[in-house]
């Protein structure tokens, strides 16, 4: 799984029941999904490609607090015909404790905003993800 | 389906894509709950059970912009052993477009914070929001 | 004083010290000003121009938390040249509790982006909220 | 100054203006202070005070917007009788442009919380974030 993004989760992270809310990671993980591209990924932008998410299943499986670090690592599970899935899971740092695993469905779309067959040089760009 | 929260979409909830943010929508289906809590369920924190969300999977149908008004129902489509399902479907106001629909499965947990059988009372409070 | 803007607050409002977040109060009086220019300030947005903060000056009085419902109440207090300055007061609803009480300063910008003067018609859309 | 937080403006950091939303800005300084807290004031919290923003008075400067990487300065340049005020600067890194500035006053409070003369052991702890 590539990039590891790391995030010490803060007191503006929490909800009323103290842990980090639900909507929240979803920002974590999008977050790890910027520092993808940012490494990787530039080209994509430049040739004018976006990347849009058409569906998240995101399992809650041990909450995060404040002074916890989590880490989120990511690969794409699944190459479709015109969507792939790419698996976040986010673990207490230095722990092998999960905190949300994460399944994103997104498609590769053109400037007219149509998502494209993931064929040619979007697979060769997103080939390295695999997991 | 009961509890028609209503949402009108600002300025602030909006992303670089000039669509409201993934993670923004899963606090608007966090409003619509509490809502249906306040209308419905006051007994359920009153007992000393808690709610608690363990899986999220949602579609990103139609993105909501700015101006627009979304509508949110819910419903129970699946009473499990120790889970349910809660169904939250988004559309703008007026039309029958879907924004997003959400699959919410939750369990009921006691004072001890373990999940508790979907039996007795709990079963009684949560029946009336079956699909 | 215009536009009582009413809010619920829910445990996803909150931070770790079990009260509203300071950041998540700026939400909070942004939909209000969002509820005024729908309700009185149409044209405004109509005729080209656009609304900038330049300086919010915000006092955190009493902390608002789950189950209270606020209130937002705006008027503006000083007409400058090329600024105006909008005061925004939350309460606790049905209390005299200040919760925050936030001076707002904006300018009204032009399709160029600079700021104009407050003049002619801009000064007169505005002079309906004058304290 | 103290403590050089620095973060990459993301697509959801932006709002309808293509800018980082007024509010986010606030959990931007906030992080800001998380940090300087877990570098040099962990007594504080182990001592059992605590740390409440009583007044925020943001200028917003310059718009930070996506691929921005903003950097955040702070130092305290008031101790009064009961309240302290930090300054936090955000620039554009590399650059002398200013993003916000910011004059959080703060007050410390024991385990009652109520805010405590900042003297002895807190105006210890606090004397080397002195401008």
């Amino acid at each position: 799984m590539k990039n590891n993004t790391e995030i010490k989760v803060r007191g503006y992270h929490l909800d009323v029941y103290g842990h980090v809310n639900n909507a929240r990671y979803l920002e974590f993980i999008e977050e790890a999904r910027w520092e993808l591209f940012d490494a990787y990924l530039g080209t994509l932008a430049a040739k004018g490609y976006s990347f849009f998410v058409v569906n998240i299943n995101i399992n809650y499986k041990s909450p995060a607090t404040i002074g916890d670090t989590i880490e989120i690592a990511s690969c794409i599970t699944r190459f479709g015909g015109k969507s792939c899935t790419l698996k976040q899971k986010m673990t207490k740092k230095g722990t092998d404790i999960t905190v949300v695993e994460a399944d994103v469905t997104f498609v590769i779309a053109g400037t007219e905003g149509r998502a494209l067959p993931v064929e040619g040089d979007i697979r060769e760009m997103l080939e390295p993800f695999a997991a």
